[in-house]
C-alpha cells in the first residue's frame, strides 16, 4: 500500500477550522478511491509561531519540509502582524525555496453555486490560470532611501528571467493540451512596462509557436480583468506573471461565486522538491471561531495534491465529491448563501467520497 | 466672452471618428451655457504621424500644447506599431511632461445601462477613482541584459516618491469632501511588494489622519477586484498607484456597462501646465471606419475638461445632456445593445445641451 507524507500547516484565523476538513477528506478518498494511507504530519507555524518565537517558521522549516510527498497548508496572516512578516515568513519563501513555479489555479462556476454575473450560463466560466510563482514583480528585490523624510524613495524592481518566463509559459502549453483545453491567453502590459513585459512577450510567441494546435493570444492586463466580467466564456487557459496571476486570480475567484471555493496548487513540476495546495483565501479574522467558514477551497486543493500525486482517481473521485455537495443547498456555507457549519460542510464531502467507492 | 483654447489630438482608429463629436459637444454647452468660446485647434499626431515622421508627435510636441488651456486626446494604438513606441511617444510623455499626476476616473452605471453584475442596482455601482499618473510602475525605469540569450534578464523597476504618493492620496481626500463622498478606498499590496507599498500605505495612513470626516481603508489589490464584482456599494473613492488604477478602472468602466462610456481626466491640479482629457478605451482598430464607435467616453472627458476649467454650469448641462442620451434606447451605439452611429449619438447630446439652455 503506497503512504503519502503530507506536512500539513494549519496556519492562522479560519485555517485551522478548515484543514483538519481537508485532512479528513484526503484520507477518505485516499483510502476509498487509491488504496492509499495518508500520513500526515502538522506543524504549528503561522502568526502565534511568530508571536511566541519570532519567526513565522523556523530557520530550517525548508529542510524539515524537504522530504514530504506534499504539503497542504492553510492560511496564514493576523491583524496584529504586519502582512509582509506572515507572508514572506511562510508562503512566499516556500515557493521560493522550493522552486514551486507554478501557481495553478482554476476558476470554475460549480453547478448549483450563483456567481455575481448575469447572463452568463454557468459553464461559460471555466478558466485555469498559470501563474509565475517564483520571480517577476515579488521576487522582493527594491529598498527605501531617505526613510521617513520628505524626500524618501521607495523602489520595487520586479525581475523576470527568459528562462523563467520560459518554463511557465510552456507549462501553461503542456496544461492546456493535457486538459483538451484549446485556447492559452498571456496577460501582458508592455505598453507600459516597456522593459520586462516586451520579454514576456516575446517568449510567449516563441513557445507559442511550437503548439499549432492550441490558440493564442496577448491580452493587455486592463483589458483582460475587463474582459474576465463581459466575455469569460473567451478565456480558458490564462498564464501570467506573479502579480497579474495574483490579481486575476481572486477576480476569477469571485466570478466563480465565492473565495470560499478556490483552490490553489503551487508546483515543483519538476518533483525534486515538495508542491504545497493552499486555499486562496485569507485566514478571514472576521470569521474565525465560529465553525462556518468554507472548508471547499481547502478540500478541492487537497483534490488537486491527489491528482500531482500520481492519484488520478481519489483526486477525481474528492472532486466529484466536491461538486454534489455545493450542488446541494443543504450543504452550503453562508459565503453561499446557505447555513451549513465548517463540519457540516467537510462531513458531508468524506460522506459522499465514500459513497462513490 | 471667455475663450477657451483647446489642443485637439484626434489620434487613431475610432479616434478621429469620435473627436469630433465631443468638440461639438463642447462647443454646444460653451456656447449655450457658459457663453463661452472653444478655440479649437487640431494636431494630427499619432499612428500615421509616426509612419511618416518617425516620431508620434515631434519633439517639441510638449512646448507647443504648453500653451493651451486643455489638451482633449483620442486614443493613439495601430496594430502596425509597437505599442510601447505609441504609448511612449505621446500619452504617458505628456502625462509626465505636464506632471499630470492625478489620472481622475469615474465608474458609474448610468440609468438604463445593463452593466455585466446580476442584481445590481444600479446606483451601486458609483464609483471615482483616483489614479496616480506619473510615477510607481509607470516610471519607465529599468532595462535588459543578456538580450536574446538564454541568461536574458529583464528588470522594471516601481519608483515612489514620498511626495508623490503624499499628493495623489491628498487630491483623493480633498476630491471626495468636495464631491460629498465619504469614504477613500486605498488599493496596496504591502504583503508581497514589501518595499515600494508600505511606504505608500504609511503615507496613506498619515494623510487620512487630516482628513477624520472622510472614512478611508486599505484593501490589497487582489481582493479589490473580487470587492468591485462582488460589493460594488462598498466602494466610493478609490485611490491607487499609476499599474493599480490602470487595471482598476478598465473593470471598472466594464461593470459600468461598456468601455464606450468610461471617461478620464489627467490632472495637473497646480494648472502649470494644461490638463489632458482623453476616453479610458483604446483606438479599436476592429471597429474603426465603420461610424459605429461609441462617442460618449469621450464627450463626458469634455464635460470633466468644462468643470475642470471651472466652467462648472456648462460641465453639468453636458453631464446631463449625456445621461438622457445614454437613457434613450434609440440612441445608443451597438456596445449597449443599440444600433445608433456615432454621428446620431454626439448629434443626440448636442440637441440635448441646447434644449437645456
Ligand atoms: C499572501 C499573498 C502573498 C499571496 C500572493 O499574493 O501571492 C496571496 O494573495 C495569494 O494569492 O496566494
Ligand atoms: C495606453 C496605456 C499606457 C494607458 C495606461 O495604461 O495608462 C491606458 O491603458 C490607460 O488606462 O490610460
Amino acid at each position: 500500500m503506497r503512504e503519502l507524507n503530507i506536512a500539513v500547516i494549519p496556519g492562522d484565523g479560519i485555517g485551522p477550522e478548515v484543514i483538519p476538513q481537508a485532512v479528513a477528506a484526503l484520507e477518505a478518498a485516499a483510502a476509498s478511491h487509491g488504496g492509499l494511507r495518508i500520513a500526515a504530519e502538522s506543524f504549528p507555524w503561522g502568526s502565534e509561531h511568530y508571536l511566541e518565537h519570532g519567526h513565522v517558521m523556523p530557520d530550517d522549516g525548508p529542510e524539515r519540509l524537504a522530504g514530504f510527498d506534499a504539503i497542504l497548508a492553510g492560511p496564514v496572516g493576523d491583524p496584529r502582524i504586519p502582512d509582509t512578516v506572515t507572508v514572506w515568513g511562510l508562503i512566499l519563501a516556500l515557493r521560493q525555496a522550493f522552486d514551486q513555479y507554478v501557481n495553478l489555479r482554476p476558476a470554475q462556476l460549480l453547478t448549483g453555486v450563483r456567481g455575481p454575473l448575469a447572463d452568463v450560463p454557468p459553464e461559460s466560466v471555466d478558466m485555469v490560470f498559470v501563474r509565475e510563482n517564483t520571480e517577476g514583480e515579488y521576487g522582493g528585490a527594491g529598498g527605501r532611501v531617505h526613510r521617513d523624510r520628505p524626500a524618501e524613495v521607495a523602489v520595487e524592481t520586479s525581475v523576470f528571467t527568459r528562462s523563467g518566463i520560459e518554463r511557465i509559459v510552456r507549462y501553461a502549453f503542456e496544461h492546456a493540451r493535457a486538459a483538451g483545453r484549446r485556447r492559452v491567453t498571456s496577460a501582458t502590459k508592455s505598453n507600459a512596462l516597456r522593459h520586462a513585459m516586451p520579454l514576456w512577450d516575446e517568449v510567449f510567441a516563441e513557445v507559442a509557436a511550437d503548439y499549432a494546435d492550441i490558440e493564442h493570444d496577448s491580452c493587455l492586463i486592463d483589458a483582460l480583468v475587463a474582459r474576465m466580467v463581459s466575455r469569460p466564456d473567451s478565456l480558458d487557459v490564462v498564464v501570467a506573471s506573479n502579480l497579474f496571476g495574483d490579481i486575476l486570480t481572486d477576480l476569477g475567484a469571485a466570478i466563480a461565486g465565492s473565495m470560499g471555493l478556490a483552490p490553489s496548487a503551487n508546483l515543483d513540476p519538476t518533483r525534486r522538491s515538495p508542491s504545497l495546495f493552499q486555499a486562496i483565501h485569507g485566514s478571514a479574522p472576521d470569521i474565525a471561531g465560529r465553525g462556518i467558514a468554507n472548508p471547499i477551497a481547502e478540500i478541492w486543493s487537497a483534490a488537486m495534491l491527489l491528482e500531482f500525486a500520481g492519484e488520478q482517481e481519489a483526486g477525481a473521485a474528492l472532486m466529484e465529491a466536491v461538486r454534489e455537495t455545493v450542488a446541494d443547498p443543504a450543504r452550503r456555507t453562508t459565503d453561499l448563501g446557505g447555513s451549513a457549519s465548517t463540519a457540516e460542510v467537510g462531513t458531508a464531502v468524506c460522506a459522499a467520497v465514500a459513497a462513490r467507492a
